[in-house]
């Protein structure tokens, strides 16, 4: 099996199509797009401001991951490589991140009182194939 | 080709997770739920405040709208039976319209400035499926 590396994700640029003062449309994710496999589930998730969700690894699942509403720093780490790769998305940086399998990561919220995360993800979710660590298990400076 | 009806219209339950002050995890859609059909493409769609983008009706596609930000009310309609069917949902009312093809429908933002709609759909979009109608043409107090 190839060893997943830090560039493997990848950060993919989204449309906002704003055709009048009703409200933008922002796109998401297609079948015909980069870091689309299979569909298992979509959820949100949201992020009070200056919280941190982390540390979580999943086994198979590849996350496809927007932040529609406020802002969101998304950290990543592999032991193996001993790095943080960083990306901050949301809103006003409106990106999708897809995230391969075998990858620690977490996140915090940096703008709103709230911000909201979407993942898009090609299983269902299902606690066998995702491992969990205490936020201070890899020691980031958040 | 069975006549569709406003009662095929289905709206669905859907789970807030609250395990801590970080923020709410909120379900959206997995392959097994009802409503799932297939993958296409899921896009958001933001509606400011009184607002309103109507009409629109696919031939082709069936619908699962969320409103996870904000409040949102959508208004179905169906010429033969001449009745709208109205539909409140957001975040404090948090659940998943399904709507099948062939339906008129509209929205209107309602609770903040920005009110966020998501669809996940089972065709990618594409202009020859779907119908656009002047907000004028069906009357309705909205």
């Amino acid at each position: 099996m190839k060893q997943v590396s830090l560039n493997d994700i990848k950060v993919i640029e989204l449309n906002k199509i704003s055709t009048n003062k009703s409200g933008e449309v922002m796109h998401y994710i297609k079948r015909s797009d980069i870091g689309y496999i299979d569909f298992g589930e979509v959820y949100f998730s949201w992020i009070n401001y200056g919280m941190i969700k982390a540390w979580k690894k999943h086994l198979k699942m590849t996350l496809n991951l927007v932040v529609p509403y406020g802002s969101v720093r998304f950290v990543f780490y592999l032991p193996d490589e001993d790095k943080f790769r960083i990306e901050e998305i949301g809103y006003k940086n409106y990106k999708r991140i897809v995230v391969p399998p075998g990858i620690w990561f977490g996140f915090k919220g940096i703008e709103n009182e709230k911000n909201l995360v979407s993942n898009f993800s090609d299983v269902q979710h299902n606690p066998n194939e995702v491992m969990q660590v205490d936020k201070n298990k890899f020691i980031f400076d958040w």
